[in-house]
């Protein structure tokens, strides 16, 4: 699994990445395994702040991990409903 | 400027990534410019949940936001010292 896809290929239409927020994470993968810790906390930190200026429906979210090569990804796929836009 | 630049391809060694947090937001783009404003409230609030796990140097923290197309995206590029990781 790539992580990247899911932010789509560039040249795609919008409706792709509409009512979107989309977090990608990328951490060099230590030996020791404190990178995933690390991924992990900040995942949590990160959608408790998304969630202060949008709601957002716990169902919506969507996280892949990837752990290939020597990096650590994380992927956040919210959507977002039309009315959640923070003012 | 392609944001996705930031994080490399997949098949690059792994010195490319050493080292560093990286975070990609992508975001819907909003005719009335509302998504340039969470954009920038989240990399405040990240930036800030990051510092708090990570012994981050300001000046190594790069940014570069683009809003080409209908997403906008902000890279977030963080080069940790070695003895920068959270426990």
């Amino acid at each position: 699994m790539n992580i990247l896809s899911l932010f789509g290929k560039r040249g795609q239409s919008a409706s792709v990445a509409k009512n979107r927020l989309q977090i990608l994470l990328a951490h060099e993968r230590a030996a020791d395994g404190s990178d995933a810790v690390l991924i992990s906390n900040l995942r949590e930190d990160i959608l408790a702040v998304v969630a202060k200026r949008i709601a957002i429906d716990p169902d919506s979210v969507r996280l892949e991990m990837d752990r290939s090569g020597d990096v650590t990804t994380l992927g956040i796929d919210i959507e977002l409903p039309p009315t959640a836009r923070a003012s």
